[in-house]
């Protein structure tokens, strides 16, 4: 993990941005000490310095977290790829079309996992070698972000708590989710054109954990509350 | 409203029972001012100090709320009435045989309420009339307390905020929360026996508040987690 440059602004929060083996990411870290990292993992089209993503690594710096996220695999500031631009270009003509795109959606997802869950874990074993982050490490990524952490947090005996949400039951991410027993916020909204309600309420019934919770809220797959942001920083500083 | 005892805890919370045109009930305030009032309504064959209920009230007071709890019609040390015992005989039988109680739970339900809403509606007026109480009335009851809240905050324009859950639709529960446009909280239990899942989806789907928001947890009727009773404290408390 190579430093290409430390920003510290005003409340005493520090970004860095790095490169780790081609990937691009921001590490965020609070004014004093650490007591826990979160994984946040951006949205499909979104990059690791969407608003949404600043806005809540600041948040969760403030509640004493450290927070770090990389551009996925096609996103941001990483080349595209000829698969990559194949599948958003069918998913696209899909949907112009008022056909399904789940199909080609999952496929796009898994190729996606396939690339960025080895990524998220390498940069995970560069971190915890090299800084003190807590014993609290947790994830935080939705739609996409959740497409990927899903067999992430399934597959990474290290998180100990994930915000997932705005995805649905596919038989890969219920498999995986069927493996998860750490605490579980999943976030669903109510009238979500790109999420069946049936498929979202089908993947947060399959997660094994015994501390589950669904948070629901009227509004499509963009207007998440800010209180539901709130209080998933709550539930990840635990 | 006659009080007809006034105890203060080491913590600073005073409790003062009192009767209220023969309805029991008890009243919690902070310590120091104000904030908010909370009706606190409890659940079927419970009464106005049960554990819950008692528990729940000194943590609203604990952020600075008042809470008002009542005994319901035929509960506590309120009279049983004929008709009360009807219902909960047939309610029992039918259960204990597997048979389906639903239509004679709504019937009972809506016996309930046309008690208990009045009642209510009264104990509001005298403690507004008498007390200073903040500007957010809060309700708060589930099951039993849903069933007769849910008509209660649609008829009772005073109240700015309400938990419900633990309930489903029935035409009149959706009939009412669809009057209903004040902040929600509706809570439901993923695994409980009582309430079929599809017909608490539909009751908070019927809302028709524009902040509403859907937390589901693992377990029974009965199984509502701790962090959900934090978390409604701080929604209520705003």
């Amino acid at each position: 993990m190579r430093y290409t440059s430390t920003t510290t602004t005003a409340d005493g929060i520090t970004e860095r941005d790095f490169d780790h083996d081609g990937v691009p990411g921001v590490l965020w870290t609070p004014p004093g000490e650490i007591t826990g990292l979160v994984l946040s993992a951006h949205g499909g089209g979104q990059h690791r310095r969407a608003p949404g993503i600043t806005a809540r690594a600041r948040h969760c710096a403030t509640a004493g977290l450290a927070v770090v996220t990389l551009d996925a695999p096609g996103h941001g500031d990483r080349p595209r790829t000829p698969d990559h631009d194949r599948y958003a270009t069918e998913i696209r003509a899909r949907m112009s079309a008022g056909r399904d795109a789940g199909a080609v959606v999952a496929e796009y997802n898994a190729l996606q996992t396939s690339r960025a869950v080895p990524e998220w874990r390498s940069v995970l074993d560069t971190l915890t070698g090299t800084l003190d982050v807590g014993d609290r490490i947790g994830f935080w990524g939705v739609s996409l972000g959740s497409a990927v952490g899903i067999p992430l947090v399934a597959a990474e005996p290290r998180v100990s708590a994930a915000v997932f949400g705005l995805v649905g039951a596919t038989d890969a991410l219920a498999h995986a989710a069927a493996s998860i027993t750490v605490p579980v916020r999943f976030l669903l909204q109510w009238h979500d054109r790109l999420i069946p309600r049936d498929a979202g309420l089908a993947l947060f019934d399959a997660f094994a954990s015994p501390r589950k919770s669904l948070h629901a809220n009227p509004g499509g797959h963009g207007d998440v509350p800010a209180h539901e942001h709130d209080s998933a920083v709550r539930f990840l500083a635990g």
